[in-house]
């Protein structure tokens, strides 16, 4: 089975859950992770802790929640789309008219067969979402609004860890949310994506760096996440990647960190340059997800987030048009592709040291090709730039951004330099 | 009364003054300055005094200067424009043909209805300068040159200046030229422009910066003031502007530093920027101004030359057509908001540190706007970008200039935020 | 004479000389220098030495190379062009049919009327070159190919060296190579061109800097030369040039140093601006000839390579169309002119400050034209923007980027101003 099939496939297995940014959602979606990745650890904070600016709220879960029309047709029911439940909908058991229920209810009269996805989690409220199509046709009448809920003042937020250790302490810091209900892009691509790069990135004979994987909850989770690990986190991250909105098969897209010239903002511009010359680079004026805590003032860790299309910026983003769809084994390959490619820059990046003074004789090594073809002769004059830059100053990584060539190009080319004895290691 | 109005008024009674670089025009003008102006202090050079490389020139003075066409017909008089004299005429009482008189005429065959400007202030020379039309239709016969002046090596050089006091030694300068006879943009504009702004300064409830106005002859004037006043502007001016052309309604511009990037370039810039995109920087090549004596090599000062229509690069500049009607209210007003605005930035530019870590929450601090209009998208955005960009490391200004966002724009917004203590002062 | 006619004879009586990168055709080509260039030394690297990565290879002569048809007639003979004969061929005396001709033959199916130029210098080898044209009306039948030719292991590679002494031990280095037979462009102008303008230099009254000129067979030869001088290059050399390819009437190029900022680059670049605004910097990327060595990793020598079409980039490059009529005097001449600027933007260059503080008074001095034209405004503004640029900070060169202004225009108004004590020397 391909990745971008077993990526696909998760997905579909994820997708019924009712997440949030707490309760049982977030517990089963994690076991599930679980199963493909057995160190993860599963973490609960609890309702009411401090974290930072913020407070945990209280757990939300939900057995039952429906709105039935005067003649005893269903408008909406979470058992049919979790998106048709505002997301912290308080408990009601309530009998009102059409115009009364309006202010309850969430539609999008520019996209007519679309269920909104709505939340308001500091706020006390209920609500449904449902198509404005299937607004405009409700009759007046006395409308029944059933929601079985609960906010737990001693529940939990709950979130995963995973850390797949390396030569190195340093770290790799991967983060993807998991507190949206039943949408595709903006929400299951992530962790799946990271699900498959973390079994990757275990079977790997060897590794340089620790990686560390956080899947939280949105915003809340990651300051509860930050408010705990501040310290290690900035001691050991060298680069790292916000995974989310990665299995549709548009463009690629990244989001630089707020300093934009980190680490991971040059890793990822040069794997994006090489994959996708059409992405795009958009600003951190330009964001909106977890980088917006993971490179705050204070914190200012190398991270940028990693995308195809950006959220916010695609027709079915927040709406039951993101799904499974939009999101194909494909789109999801080659988000795969591209955190694969990141991981492998950051892994081999090293900077030689050309062991002659003057131009080696390459063709008494036999490191000529015999035949001249217009492969061949980039090759030679890869090989031949390569030993050029190769001063001690300049890594694969500098030299692969001079001459405009990928890294996986490049760097086989050094190790078969390395191996020969031209270029050593400094 | 608007300030535009004023402002026009002032230039309309200084219109009729016959300036030079020295003399009693000088003294007559500032004293009406110092009307508006009472701490303005006024300061004379003695003819004779070596100022750097310079020497200060006899005082002129001119009580009569008429020139009588062979019929009795006054062919100019600088009783009817003060432009009709040769600045720095020597006396003459002559009677001469058509043909000797040629060459002590000044006209412009390309704008044959403006009186030229002209002068010679370190060669000996008489003239009288004259409409094109009028020079052509002159006629054979005896003209009368009568000049009554006088260049008394015992006189002086005048300058005003004017110290507006603030929490701070430091000094932003202020200069501006009074030595052109009735012209609008290319004299007047200066002075009522800079009166209006230290009326202005003088009445703000606080200053952290001292302003230091001067109101010098041009050259030779810079060069006196900096002769006896380098030592305490070197060590006390951080920012400052020349202030000239700067009452038309056409652009605005200014002109770099020779350094190009002081704090008053960057300010200029700013505030230009979001006036007036289509505003022209002019290069230090492209300099003409007092700005050539305070950016010159071991005086240094950061100086721009803040104008709209440049000096040299408006048809009407240096001629009779420079008049009132070139200059309004309107682009006095709006040459007295740039300079305010220059000053507004400098007096209160500031870096912040943000106090929380992560992003705040501004809910529960109501800092959220009720409506969400494309308005309050544009504040909340500015909102969350001052915060995240208050690392300690940014000011206001800096930010402003990531942002393309205007300093004033953002700095109450900063305000609001310190006044939640959710940014402090470092 | 001009300096263009007496390059293009001496290029012409080298023209026929069997040159290679060992041999004979280099001891004659260097003889032929020395009648004009007395200093000349001649040395000569033993068969068999180690240079670095390499080894001198045996040296290769010639006394005779034929090919004859069956018919008798003769298909090539290196008595009638030296291109004939494939660089480096064994000996051999040889009859044998077409077919079995076909391997040792070369010739150019696009360019049908050109004979290539082709080499084997480190693999055995024997071959004729000729027209495409002649090679398809051979006939079938017994060839006799006929090549006395000897490779011995005691001989030498020759090159000459020259050292013109100047005020500083600080060195000029002036490369050029000699070790093509009969071509024009790529490889006579280069040492025709080094020999005039290594007797220009040593006209020049005074020298500030040593000019160390070699002619040297390429790559091997630059080896070589820096194998046996390297401590004393990396120690005196503060710039330099490769010169090749700079005979031709089509623009002007250069490749530019590894490091791309040397001041090499500088000079080169600036004195191509104003000679031809059209010509072509090619990075480093491109290269192919000597700087390939002179700034490899460890040798990090500041060398450009000085041209006017590229090796490679022109369609006569490596055939016998690169010949003495694509080879013009005037084209010589261009490449002469450039260098000499260059070795003056060199010599001159130089750092002054202003005497005075603010403006000079000009006028006093009589420094200001009498006439105002197009061209003396030009001349005051340069004069002008001289005297506020000189702060000790900037020199000649570095003022006359900023204006866009040729150096050699600049220059002799610094010296004005040098004798009338406006500008100082630091």
């Amino acid at each position: 089975m391909t990745d971008g099939r077993f990526m696909h496939d998760l997905a579909t297995r994820l997708w019924p859950i009712n997440r949030s940014i707490t309760g049982n959602g977030l517990r089963q979606t994690l076991e599930i992770l679980k199963e493909h990745l057995p160190e993860l650890t599963i973490t609960e904070v609890a309702s009411g802790t401090q974290c930072f600016d913020w407070v945990v709220p209280p757990e939300w879960n939900v057995t039952q929640a429906r709105l039935t029309a005067p003649d005893g047709s269903v408008v909406a029911d979470i058992a049919d789309h979790t998106l048709h439940l505002l997301g912290y909908s308080t408990p009601v058991d309530l009998r009102l008219s059409l115009d009364e229920l309006q202010s309850h209810l969430y539609s999008l009269p520019d996209q007519p067969d679309a269920i909104p996805y709505m939340t308001s989690y500091y706020k006390e409220r209920w609500g449904f979402c449902i198509t404005d199509t299937a607004r405009q046709a409700l009759q007046p009448g006395e409308y029944h609004a059933r929601i079985e809920s609960t906010l737990d003042a001693d529940g939990a937020l709950s979130y995963g860890e995973l850390v797949i250790p390396g030569e190195s302490e340093q770290e790799i810091f991967i983060s993807t949310y998991i507190c949206h209900p039943s949408m595709a892009n903006n929400e299951l691509s992530g962790p799946v994506v990271a699900t498959a790069l973390a079994m990757w990135l275990s079977r790997l004979p060897q590794r340089k760096y620790t990686y560390r994987f956080v899947f939280i909850p949105e915003t809340i989770g990651s300051i509860a996440y930050l408010s705990r690990n501040l310290e290690v986190l900035q001691s050991r991250v060298i680069a790292g990647f916000n995974v989310t909105c990665i299995g549709d098969e548009r463009g690629y897209s990244y989001l630089a960190s707020r300093h934009g010239d980190t680490l991971s903002d040059r890793v990822v511009q040069h794997v994006m340059q090489h994959v996708d010359p059409d992405h795009i680079r958009y600003p951190w004026e330009e964001r909106g997800s977890d980088e917006r805590q993971y490179c705050a003032p204070g914190i200012d860790l190398p991270i940028t987030t990693v995308m195809r299309s950006k959220f916010g910026e695609y027709p079915e983003y927040h709406t039951s048009l993101d799904d499974l769809e939009l999101v194909t084994p494909a789109g999801l390959q080659g988000g795969l592709d591209v955190l694969q490619k990141c991981c492998t820059v950051l892994e081999a990046d090293a900077a030689y040291r050309v062991t002659v003074l003057g131009e080696p004789q390459l063709g008494k090594r036999g490191l000529y090709p015999n035949l001249s073809t217009k492969d061949t002769k980039r090759q030679v004059a890869n090989m031949m730039n390569l030993i050029s830059y190769s001063d001690g100053q300049h890594s694969v990584l500098d030299i692969a951004e001079k001459l405009d060539q990928p890294f996986w190009v490049l760097q086989p080319i050094a190790e078969v330099l390395y191996e020969h004895s031209l270029l050593e290691n400094i």
